[in-house]
């Protein structure tokens, strides 16, 4: 698959610190950078730029939590090649700091994604003009629309149609439920009310279909695709960088970096902290639930082998139903 | 998904047998058996029905590549309910025994299915036929088509369409190298030859499609669909079909008894045995290649997690073009 407008955003280390609450080193940082640099991704989201607080200390969420410039600068600095991708970073409504938010001329980001569920629409709207006014490209990420009522959708979908500084509109599969034909669904939904130019995609791997709905996205006509290293996201995690760049023939992408990246600093890793598939995922998945209880049940040692109690926990056997 | 004329073959003991050198012990056959009879599964696959010889000694390939009646006898009457699904085994050309298999009429089985590479599709439609004069339903599994050059597919095709005695067809993407599209293209190619009727799917999980791809055959009008409980099966392993019970909508399917199976027998036997997806098994798939490169990668402790040796291993980077 080739097409020149696509473009890819690795979020490896914004998804990935949702794992281990943004407890990088920054050797490990510096050598996702060098990897995304080298295999010419277009997008790189650092992590997220939330506001210290009493609920928030910085001394317990990581720095990737909140992005300072130096930070930033010193991750860039570190890498000496000609190509460098563009900085995204994610806001959560309600944790930030727009009045403290620098013009993009003073800093070192270049896009700022703002997530946000249904019915924060309106806040986040208001956010992300904002920071489009502060000169950054801007994305609004609608978390869990798998969940949300479809009237509720469209409400949400008009209030962006009338908001031109919205650069991109993601769908996201914050559930790992879709399938293909959902994909198309939802994106024929979204297009309603936005041109395909500017809809994106973040998938989760919940029921192993990350990768496969990126790709149904890219024959739909996406062009914004979010991956992550070795698939490194929060659960199940999420499509592949090394997958997607496999599969496209874009001359200026380059997979070897990747896998370099993964078998120096993500096999490692591997081996204290968990991501991707297993049943317990597929379940949460299939069955179209927030994945925190999916995480809380693989973290339990007594049971997080324990599939068929987790179905029957999920299915709620012992409450019937609930008419 | 609900379309009644939907059939699902779990051939967990066959394509897991890989792994293992089919040395399941029974009471784990008994509880997969038991798993597919609960769950309404419509057909299973036991194993291999192959011939003891000196290269294959009975002693050493584990008893179900031989499935002696008396075996799969014993495993059908360990279960005491009522619905019971059809019994099948896999043909390898060549190391199987015509000449003495009994007349259906004397057997346990009720299906076999034949499988063979491209090149040896003549002889492949002979045994399907020898099988079908013994009135055995039959298959023919045409394998590592991904691999194949067009020309000879098609040619083999044309003696498919020739030979009524295949009741099914399989279009098996053994190196897990097909994305969605593809699937498509090569049922297009087999439905020229073959109704969609008569098509059936086998995937591989290499790069994470297994699921996806089966889904696509479904979408596509294919019928006869292949699972293995918890996906396992060689090396990346296949479809899961817990994932497949969840997703199709028949009545007649109940997931419950695959989960239960899982976490009774299956978690303790991924502590000493390895299937599934890893980044080793991504680079097998998308350059398309057998895995039997991966498996060995991946049984080698010193070098399992080196995706990028890997890879620069299969993209013969020491080689050179060999124009």
């Amino acid at each position: 698959m080739f097409r020149k407008e696509l473009k890819v955003l690795d979020c490896t280390i914004r998804d990935g610190g949702l794992i281990n609450n943004y407890q990088f080193p920054k050797e490990f940082v510096k050598a996702v950078y060098r990897a995304i640099c080298d295999s010419g991704i277009d997008i790189i989201e650092m992590g997220k730029k939330l506001t210290e607080s009493a609920e928030y200390p910085r001394s317990k969420y990581g720095e990737w939590n909140y992005c300072d410039d130096n930070l930033l600068k010193e991750i860039i600095d570190s890498y000496q090649g000609k190509y460098k991708p563009q900085i995204a970073v994610m806001y959560d409504i309600g944790r930030i700091d727009l009045a403290g938010l620098k013009q993009k001329k003073d800093s070192p980001i270049d896009m700022i994604r703002t997530a946000c569920y249904v019915p924060q629409i309106d806040k986040a709207l208001d956010v992300v003009k904002r920071t489009k006014d502060k000169g950054y490209k801007t994305s609004l990420n609608i978390m869990a629309v798998s969940a949300a009522i479809e009237s509720e959708i469209n409400e949400a979908l008009e209030g962006v149609a009338k908001t031109p500084e919205v650069d991109s509109l993601y769908l996201v599969d914050s559930y790992g439920a879709f399938y293909s034909e959902q994909i198309t669904y939802y994106l024929n939904l979204y297009k309603k009310y936005v041109p395909i130019e500017k809809i994106g995609f973040h998938g989760h791997n919940n029921i192993q279909l990350a990768y496969a709905n990126t790709q149904q996205c890219i024959i739909e006509g996406v062009n914004l695709l979010d991956v992550t290293i070795n698939g490194m996201g929060r659960g199940a995690g999420n499509c592949p960088t090394e997958l997607l760049m496999g599969f496209l023939k874009n001359p200026k992408f380059d997979v070897a970096p990747i896998y370099k990246v993964i078998q120096e600093h993500f096999a490692p890793l591997r081996k204290s902290i968990e991501w991707g598939y297993n049943d317990i995922y597929g379940i949460s998945g299939q069955l179209n639930q927030h994945p925190c209880d999916a995480m809380k049940w693989r973290s339990d040692k007594e049971k997080q082998e324990n599939c068929f109690d987790f179905y029957e926990y999920c299915t709620r056997q012992d409450l019937g139903p609930i008419e």
